[in-house]
């Protein structure tokens, strides 16, 4: 549970000016919730990882008091600055609300003051996309990059963009719903009530329902898909496909480079409307690395307008895993996102 | 050719702290430049409008610095402190550089380098969309509006954005290119080489596609139609569709409503992307009003993802016609593109 190392390797900065005050990072996803102690250089002191309670807002709340009391202990004589919260829901950040969460009992949830009423420590909230572009900017792939756009591939497809070194949140903090945007008139249903929206086609859902619907279709070129799922289809997650793809099976390359396809055909818009200068691409659809990225990039520089003078922007792998949303979020908390926080790392 | 009144009548403000050095403005289009003596409260004291010579970017440098030399005589006494261009084109606006215009022969043009050789003055050069963003930001539709979108619906569908009440210009000056975000995947053909751009369905000459298809149909329905392009459906223009509709005929009012739908169904992806407090529409196209933005509104709220709660970006008409390009150009070589420029009107 405990971890020492700098995130990301060798992208993290080994010299380490001010580490302290540490800060406590939550991410709060609809299956866990992932918490650690983390220094000013991104450095993870201490994890902690539990089930989230799916019952009650209050119970949610109740879990974070638990496993922030935990890490204070962790952190014993040192002093621990603030706890910053990342939520997988629409973020109303300057309010601390969570407005809606799809996998999470919060509608219109107040949890910053919810939780500063609990803690004794400064709180803050922010979409667990946000938080995470915040950390690949600071500690990981974006590192000097003051022009970038964060995709987060995971069960839906999240996204952060930022600008001069900010996060870009918007009137209400909700700037970066990109997963939302439609692709498709009238295309495949999305939870959100719209058709057609950019994570039905680039997501692990969408990777899961193109894998099985090419089991169903059946043939002997299924068999290694089938068999990475123990033969069951109703089975088969997005982890197979990519599992099967990086081991050497056609279809599954043929279905990680489809989804990297339509994740460029996005990003092209993205680019059109935002001119990034990187953009990194994290979530768990990217462990199929080139075999997705590769496409993608294709189709974004396909896609973008301009007829070949557009300045085509790089697209680069996260670097920190499924830690970078608990990261930012301890980081903002620390810094409240300025580009160049005192104390704090230089870019490089 | 001399107009002394306030841009945009009520909303350009009475009080004028500061009104010199005055700056002039050049919006350079594929069609027409149209020049003005601007002061400090965004007021005209001077326009002049030319051809666009098409032939090359000398004979357009040469262009405006006729018109400048003009307006300078104009000036009198007066001190004129800059030259601000506003260019159709993709607009590398730190470097000075248009990277491409469809409709000028400009491929790499060091736009702001050759006027400053030629002019004794401080010359910028951005984006059109860019220059009309920031007037109605300072001076129209969108005063008091830090996080505002605005969109241009003319021959094609411009935009820009600002957050935090400065433009948002992208890492190269590109951002707000967003009438080439692919809305249908594959479908109509767009002349910066890709297919289902935004603006082959919401701008000008989308409705004059649709226009003509409706005349080509024929029958009864068309009639009035038909008589306002003069009785030959190829002359028709999407301003003839506008007046029509205006005038009560409800194919007209219908094809609007059909561009509306699509501005609006675009509008929500921006808000899912950016979430804007508010949506400045302007060009030709709003000519038709309620007609026009009444469906995008309806299409928007449709739209934007949450469920319902989602806070719905309120969508205005410009204020100040096809001079705001104009006026933001001249006002952005004078402020710099600051939010509160010394001497500058406050915001209300």
């Amino acid at each position: 549970m405990t971890n020492t190392a700098p995130p990301g390797g060798g992208t993290a900065p080994r010299e380490n000016p001010l580490p302290e005050p540490l800060t406590i990072g939550v991410d709060v996803g609809g299956t866990r919730i992932k918490a650690g102690l983390v220094a000013g250089d991104g450095s993870l002191r201490a994890t902690r990882v539990r089930d989230s309670p799916g019952d009650s807002a209050e119970a949610v709340a109740q879990a974070v008091v638990d496993v922030v009391g935990d890490l204070r202990s962790a952190a014993g004589d040192t002093e621990v600055a603030g706890v910053g919260v990342a939520a997988a829901g629409f973020v109303d950040h300057a309010e601390g609300v969570v407005l809606f969460a799809p996998h999470l009992p919060w509608r219109e949830e107040p949890l910053r003051d919810r939780l500063s009423a609990l803690l004794d420590l400064p709180v803050g909230v922010d979409n667990d996309a946000n938080a995470a572009a915040w950390a690949e900017h600071r500690f990981g792939a974006g590192r000097g990059q003051d022009e970038m756009v964060m995709i987060t591939l995971g069960t839906g497809l999240g996204g952060a963009h930022l600008a001069g070194g900010r996060l870009q949140r918007g009137r209400h903090g909700l700037a970066g719903e990109y997963g939302h945007m439609v692709v498709v008139p009238d295309g495949r249903d999305c939870p959100c009530g719209r058709r057609g929206c950019w994570e039905q086609y680039a997501s692990g859902t969408a990777l899961r329902r193109a894998g099985r619907a090419a089991l169903a279709t059946g043939g002997a070129s299924a068999e290694a898909l089938l068999g990475a799922c123990g033969g069951m289809a109703s089975r088969l997650q997005g982890e197979h496909v990519t599992r099967a793809a990086l081991a050497g099976d056609l279809l599954s390359v043929g279905l990680l480079a489809e989804t990297g396809r339509w994740l460029g055909l996005g990003l092209a818009n993205l680019a059109a409307a935002l001119d990034p200068a990187c953009v990194v691409v994290g979530g768990g659809v990217i462990e199929g690395g080139e075999l997705v990225l590769g496409p993608a990039r294709e189709a974004l520089t396909a896609g973008v307008p301009g007829a070949g003078r557009w300045p085509v922007p790089e697209v680069r792998s996260a670097a920190l895993g499924n830690s970078a949303g608990l990261i930012g979020a301890a980081d903002l908390v620390r810094t409240s996102g300025r580009p160049t926080p005192a104390g704090g790392p230089t870019p490089p």
